[in-house]
């Protein structure tokens, strides 16, 4: 089973945000051109497969014009991961935020929907850092933090497994990866063409982890199976 | 938002099947040895980063020892990805047979639970497919073979949705790719530990995935959110 096709190497390569896209060739970049471009590059054709030599060619420009805004490949590798995990932290303080006082289930619910929104506006960050396997400082500090925003949710399950707010038969933490997973696989086929608004997406998801996929039937009652 | 932080690379490299760990280091390795490892290790540091070279390092043998069960870096992925294709070919056959003349949607119930097997049974295999990107032949072979099972299930997933056995709210190629990424992201996290085994697994996905997360509450409906 699997999801959707992934693009082509030729056809990704084209994919890369409006700024990147127009100023590709010119002889300078700004560094969030740069930074988008290698967030690209990684995805495209592993971190470790690329060097800053390919950034280089990809952005037309000498590997000194890139070493002006990074100190070094794995510079890079950090603002990326920090871009994807403030934003995951900023989704957990903000549905935290509006949701205080309610019950871990609703608090539960809009971190999923913030969690979502992050991932559409920082998709590239953020397939990046769920690929992260410890093989260096950096990777390794981006973890932890990855960790504590597993953990903040996994406590979120809990509590609302013991207020019975969620259902009972299955362990809290196959509750929490089962959400994580959900939200986490929608880097790999979300695509922000406008066929699917980012809010819609995320009303949809959070809709259908906790209510489920069945509908009523057209026709009465299904019989039960 | 993250899923379970994955094995470290020394953690991975002991975490093959029994037959692999038991193997390893002596002279000689039967070509299923072989072909576990070389996955083991495409999925640790990715294909295009390893060599035949690696693979004979980490069984402890020479490339010769390789080449004389498999032609070709590239032929061992292709056993791998056919090992993968192969299962989900049979879960979706056997799905298919087992509720002949049922609803649409309890037949794309049964084709979760047969996936969810095979996705444990070759767990491996499945997560070196999912992470094809159609860089050769032997990679558009294989993502020509996903399409078409996933083709088949979207056809399920819209038939459901048409006969009113799932919700109308949401659009089916979007039920779809949620089914496909909440089951395909089990290869990120499960762990045939025997602390979930695969049957119980295979049914809390099901079920997760078609009734939801939502319980009844312990001290009666919640409120209205």
């Amino acid at each position: 089973m699997s999801d959707s096709v992934p693009d082509s190497p030729a056809t990704t390569a084209a994919s890369g945000d409006g700024a990147s896209r127009r100023s590709r060739g010119r002889p300078g970049h700004d560094a969030d051109t740069v930074l988008r471009t290698a967030v690209e590059l990684f995805n495209r054709q592993g971190y470790d497969a690329t060097s800053i030599g390919d950034l280089a060619r990809e952005l037309g420009v000498t590997k000194s014009a890139i070493y002006h805004h990074f100190d070094s490949k794995e510079a890079l590798l950090a603002a990326a991961l920090d871009e994807a995990l403030d934003g995951l932290d900023r989704a957990v303080a903000r549905a935290a935020d509006h949701t205080r006082g309610e019950p871990a289930v609703d608090r539960l619910r809009a971190t999923v929907v913030e969690a979502v929104r992050i991932l559409v506006a920082h998709q590239s960050a953020v397939t990046l850092l769920l690929r992260v396997r410890g093989n260096s400082p950096t990777e390794q500090a981006a973890l932890a933090r990855r960790r504590a925003i597993d953990d903040h949710l996994a406590a979120l399950v809990a509590r609302a497994v013991e207020d019975g707010a969620l259902r009972q038969d299955v362990p809290p933490d196959v509750i929490s990866r089962l959400v994580f997973g959900t939200v986490n696989s929608l880097v790999d086929w979300y695509r922000a063409d406008g066929s699917l608004p980012a809010e819609q997406l995320a009303a949809t998801v959070s809709s259908v982890l906790f209510d489920g996929l069945v509908g009523e039937p057209v026709g009465g009652p299904r019989s039960p199976r």
